[in-house]
C-alpha cells in the first residue's frame, strides 16, 4: 500500500512507511508463521516509542535543571515534563495487560525464533535508567555479565558521555543543596525541627504505655521500635551521625539536601515551595511506576514462561523481580516520610521570611 | 546511534533502525523546535501501530468466519481475538491522557506546520472501520466531501476490494441466519416467547397501576410508554412486521439474526452456547470503545483547540462527536436487550434439545 | 457476626456495623434470590460514598474561595482538593466496568424489585452538581417533572440554600474578575492580543490560499470558515459586542471573567500565575470526567435495558446521553482555547510587571 | 437531611441512611478537625464494602464448585462469578491512586487517633483470604503474633468453620483431580508428552549450542541452566519423584491435579476444555492482582510513613511487601507453564476422543 504524498500529508509527516514495515515475524520466515507473534513486534515497537519519548522528555528536564541556577519558569517546565513522564508510564503498565491475552502456548508457537534476543537488550531503557540516576555499581548483573557488555561498543560510549553529565538524581540533589532555607539567620529551623521530634516521641510513647488495648509484652515491643525510630532521627540532626549512618545504610542523597528536601515537605503550603514539593512527588512517583512496571512485567513473564529460561539466557522472572525491588533511584526521597513531624509541631515562618516566600503583586 | 546487530538481536528483530529513526518534527526544520511536537508524532505512530495489530487480528477473525461452516475451535479463536481487540482499545483511550498533557498554548507552537494533514486521513483507520462493517452511505461527510476523497486511488481500491468480502457485521449475521434454535420441530420457540411478552407487560402495567407512590399523570404516561414498547415487541414475533420496522427505523439486522442473538441471549447458560453469546458481548464491547475514544478524542480537541478550525479544515470537535453518535456498526446488538425477558418466563429447553447442547464425555 | 470492640479499633472507626449491614437484596424477601441484586446495591453504596468525598471536598474549596481575597495558600489548597476530585471521578468511571458484568439478563432477574426506585433520586449527586454550578433552569426534565420533584422537601430547602451561597463557577467568576491583569497601567494587553490575532488570521489565510495541495472549492470553504471564526474574535475585544454574542450563544462568563482567564492561558509560566492556571485545567479535568461518566454510564444503561423503560419511568439511556451533552457547567472554560494565539505572537510582560509575578527571595 | 421514603425508594433502598452516617473523623471530636481524615474513613469503608461483594461471590463460586460433579452451567457461573472478582480487584488497586492524594504530612495531623486501629484488623480480608485457600501455617506472622490474636473469638471461630469447608484452591484441585484425560485407555498422554519433552530440550540445546553470538562461557552456563530444567521435568513424569519435589520445594497441588491443569493447557481448543482453561487462568489473574494490590499498597504506606512504625505496631510496608510475595495461593497455577511444550510438538487427541470432546447438534 504504499502511496505518494505532499509533504505534510498525514502519512508523510508521520513517516508511516517507516513505521509500519517494520513488522516481519520470523516465524513466517522458515515455517508457519504464528498468529500471535506480530502483538509481540508491536507491542515492544509501541514501548521503544514511548522509551523514545520519555528521553525527549528527560532530556529536556535536565537541560532546565543543570545550571548554577533554575528560574522559576524552568521549574513549572520541570514539573510539566516530569508528569507527562509518569502518565505515559502509565501506559506502559496497562500495555502489559494486552500482552498478557498472549497465552503461554500461544507464546511458544514462536519463542524458539527470538533466541538469543531478550529485552535486557533494549538500549533506549538503560539511556532511560541512566538519566534518571541509577549507577552501574546499583545494576543487578543479567547472567553474572556487567549490563554494558549487552550493549554494543557505541552505544556503550554514549552511555558513559550521559554519565559525564548530572543524572536526574544528581540535577535535584544539586538544586536542593544550593537551597537556603535550613540555614537562614533568622529561623533556626533545625532547634525548632528537634524539639518537635521530642515531642512526637513522648506522645507517641504515652499513648502506648497508657493504652488499654494492647498488652505488657506488645507494649515493650513497640516502645522498643519506637526507640530504634529516634535513634534514626538523631542522624538527621547531626552531619556528623548523618554521615556515619548514610555509609551503613546505602543511602545516597547527601545530608544537604535532606534537610531541605525535609524542609520543603514541612512548608510546602509556602507559594515559593509550591512547584519543589511538585517535583519532589514526582520523582517519587516516576520511581513508583517504575517499580510497578517491572514488578507487573516480573508476573506476565512468571505466567509465560513459568521458571523456564528466558530468550536471552536469564531466570527472566526473577531478574525482573529483583530490579523492581533494587533499581529504585529515589528511594531516598520516599524515605523523607520517615522524617515529618505533625505539622502543628513547628512553628510558623517568621512574618519577614513568609513574606518572601510569597507573591506581592500590586499593580 | 546506528549499529550493526546479529540477526535475532532485540533491535534488529524489531527493526528499531526505522522505528526509532521516523521522528522529524516539522517546527525545527525552518524555525524553533517547539518541545512538544514529537509527543504528537510518537503518539500517533503509536495510535496506527496499533491500529495495524486490530487490522492484524480483524483480518484473522474474519478468515475464521467467512465460511459455510464455523467449527468450535475457530468461535474460540475468534472469541479470544476479538477480546485482544477490546484491550488494545483501552489502551487507545488511556492514550489519550497522555495526548492531554499538551497544552492548548503549546499545540498552537507547531499547529501551522500540520497543515493540511488531518487524523482524518489514517488509512489504516478506514481499514478498520470497513472490517467491521461500517458502510460508505453511513458516514459521515467530512468538510462535505465523501471520506474516500481523502484516500490515494490505491487506497480507495484497497478499501473497495474489502468491502467486496463479507465484514465482521455480515460475517455474524450470516452465522447467526444459519443457526436452526428459533426453528426447531420440537420446540416452538416464537411460541413461548410470545407469552413471555405478555406476562411481562401485563406485570409491569399492574405494577405501575397499583403503586402509591406515583400520580395518576404519571401513571398515564408510564403506560403510554409502556405500550409503545409493547408494539416495537409485536415487530419481533411477525417477519412481514420486523420488515416494515426495519426500514423506517434504519435497523440493519435481518430478521433471523435477530432471533437467533435473542435465542443466544436467553439461553447462553447452555454449553453449546456459551461462546456465541461471548462473541455477541464483544462486539457490542468493540462498538463501545471505539464511540467512547471518539467522544474522548473529541473532548480533547476541544479542549486543545475550542472553535477553531482543525488543520484537515473541519470543525474537528463536531465531526468526532458525531461520529461517536453515528459510527456505531452493532448498534443492532445492543437492542437486543430491548427484547429480553426474565428468564423465569421462558420455559427450560426440552431435555432432548439440551443434551444436544451440553457434552457427554465418557470415557 | 456482631463483636464488641475498643474505640479505635478498625471496625469501630469504620462503623462497619452500619456498613456491612446495610445489604438487604428485595427479591431474596418475596421469591428467589438473584445472586446479582447485591452487586447492585454494593455498587450503588459505592457511588453514593464517593458522592460524599466529594461534596466534602468541593465544600472545603468553596470554602478556601468565598472571599474578597484569595490567599496563596487558599489557592494551593484549592488545587488539591479539586485534583482529588479528579482522581475519585476516574474512580467513578472504572466502577462501571464492574456494574458491566451483570448481564441484561441477570439484571431482568431483579429489575422488578426497584420499581418506581431510580437513580435520579440520589440527593448527594443533586448536591454535587448544585456546588458546581449547574442550575435548575439549565436541567434537563426527567419525566417532563422539574427535577426537584423527585426529592423531600426537606432536600429542596437544602439545595435551595446551597443555590444562595456561590457555586464553584460563580467563586471562579468572582475571583477571574477581580484580578487586575488585563487593566494594567504599564501593559496594554488588549491592544497586542488584537494585533496577534489579526497577525495568526492574516497568515492562516496565506497559508489556505497558496497550499498546492487543495482545490478552489475547498480554499473558499476554508476561507469562509475561517471568517467566521474571526467574527467571533471581534467579541472579545469589545464588552459591548460580547454581551450581544453572550445573549445569543447562550454563554455564561463574564467578559471580564473571560479576559483574565484567557490572560492566564497565555502567560500561564509566570510563577504568579501557575496555581490559577492548573485551577482553570482542573475544573475542565472535572467537567470531562463528570461527561465521560454519563457518557459511559448512558451505554451501559442501553446496553442493559435497551430501549425498555428505567425503573424510574424514564427512557435511561436518552436522558443520560443529553445530560452528558447538555450538563457541562464549565463549558465557557473548554472555549477559551478558540482564543488562544501562538505565544511567539505576544510580546513578553514588561520587566517590572514580570518582577512582580515572581519570587525574590533574597535571605 | 433525614427524610421518610417509600419502601422501594433509592434512597430507602440503599439503606443511605446508614451508609452516609457512618462518618465520624475522630479529629473532630477533640481538637481541629483534620480535613483529610474523610478520606481515610470513605476509602476504607469502600474497600470494605468491596471485600463484602467478593465474599458474596466466592461463596457462590464455592457453592458450584463443592461436590462429587460439577456441570457445565455451573462452570459457566464460577467463571463469569471469577471474572467479577478481577474487576473488583482492578477496581481496589485503582483506589490506591485515591488515597496517594493524602500527603504525608496531611496525614500525621490525624494518625495519632488511629492508634492502635489497623488495616491489619480487617475481619473480612481475612475471610476473603480463607476462601481463597490460604492456610494459617502459610501467613506472615504480624508483629510476632498469629494473625487470629487480632480477632475477636466470635471472628476466630467463624474462620474456622470456614477452613472446614474446601477452599477454592481445594475444590479446584479435587474437580482436577477426578478428571479423566490424563489417564485415558485409547490415549497415553504421558508417553507423548515425555516425547515432547525430549524434543523440546534437544532443539534447545542444539540451538545453544551452534549459536554465533554467544561465547562458550555462555554457552555453558545456558547449558548447566536447562539440564536443571530438565531435571524438573522429571519430576511430573515420575509420581514418586514428583511427592519428593512436592516435599522440597513446598508445591500444594498434588500430582493428578497437575497433570490434569497440564492437559487442559495443552488441549485447551477443545470446546470441553475452554471453560476450563479459562477457570485457571481466572484464578491467576486473581493471584496476580491481590499481588500488585499489596504490593502497590506498600509502596503506598513507604510514602506515607517511610520507616515509621504503622498505627498497628507493624513495620507497614515490609509487612506488606511480604505478603506480597507470599500470599499467593494460586502459585502451582502459574508454574504449570514452566511444564508447557510447543503445541506442534505433541499429537492432535485420536478421532473418537476429541468428538467426545466437542459438540454434535443436529436437530
Amino acid at each position: 500500500m504504499s502511496a505518494k504524498y505532499a509533504t505534510t500529508h498525514y502519512h508523510s509527516y508521520l513517516e508511516l512507511e517507516k513505521i509500519l514495515n517494520a513488522q516481519h515475524p520470523k516465524s513466517g520466515e522458515t515455517g508457519k508463521a504464528a498468529h500471535d507473534e506480530m502483538l509481540f513486534i508491536v507491542i515492544h515497537q509501541a514501548y521503544e516509542l514511548w522509551f523514545k519519548q520519555i528521553i525527549h522528555e528527560l532530556s529536556s528536564v535536565l537541560d532546565n535543571m543543570d545550571d548554577n541556577y533554575v528560574s522559576e519558569k524552568s521549574l513549572h517546565k520541570v514539573e510539566h515534563r516530569l508528569n507527562r513522564v509518569t502518565e505515559i508510564q502509565k501506559l506502559l503498565i496497562q500495555q502489559i495487560h494486552v500482552l498478557e491475552t498472549l497465552s503461554p502456548l500461544d507464546f511458544l508457537e514462536f519463542r524458539d525464533y527470538l533466541f538469543p534476543a531478550s529485552g535486557f537488550q533494549s538500549f533506549q531503557f538503560r539511556i532511560v535508567e541512566t538519566l534518571l540516576g541509577l549507577r552501574p555499581e546499583e545494576r543487578l548483573a543479567y547472567n553474572d555479565k556487567p549490563f554494558y557488555l549487552s550493549l554494543e561498543p557505541a552505544q556503550q560510549e554514549y552511555i558513559q558521555q550521559i554519565m559525564e553529565k548530572p543524572s536526574l538524581f544528581e540535577a535535584i540533589q544539586n538544586w536542593l543543596e544550593r537551597m537556603p532555607f535550613t540555614r537562614m539567620p533568622g529561623f533556626d529551623f533545625m532547634k525548632y525541627y528537634e524539639a518537635a521530634v521530642q515531642k512526637m516521641f513522648a506522645k507517641e510513647k504515652e499513648q502506648i504505655l497508657k493504652s488499654e488495648y494492647i498488652g505488657e509484652t506488645e507494649k515493650n515491643l513497640r516502645v522498643t521500635i519506637l526507640e530504634k525510630s529516634a535513634d534514626y532521627f538523631k542522624s538527621i540532626t547531626d552531619p556528623v551521625a548523618y554521615e556515619k549512618y548514610r555509609e551503613e545504610s546505602g543511602t545516597r542523597l547527601s545530608y544537604q539536601a535532606t534537610l531541605s528536601a525535609l524542609f520543603i515537605h514541612l512548608y510546602n503550603e509556602e507559594p515559593l515551595l509550591s512547584n519543589p514539593y511538585k517535583i519532589l512527588m514526582k520523582i517519587v512517583d516516576i520511581d513508583e511506576l517504575f517499580t510497578t512496571w517491572r514488578y507487573r512485567h516480573a508476573q506476565m513473564v512468571m505466567r509465560m514462561l513459568g521458571k523456564k529460561m528466558g530468550t536471552g539466557g536469564s531466570s527472566g522472572h526473577d531478574y525482573l523481580k529483583d530490579t523492581a525491588a533494587k533499581h529504585q533511584v529515589f528511594r531516598d526521597f520516599h524515605n523523607i516520610s520517615t522524617l515529618l513531624v505533625p505539622s502543628s509541631y513547628i512553628p510558623d515562618l517568621p512574618a519577614d521570611i513568609a513574606k518572601q516566600m510569597s507573591f506581592h503583586f500590586s499593580k
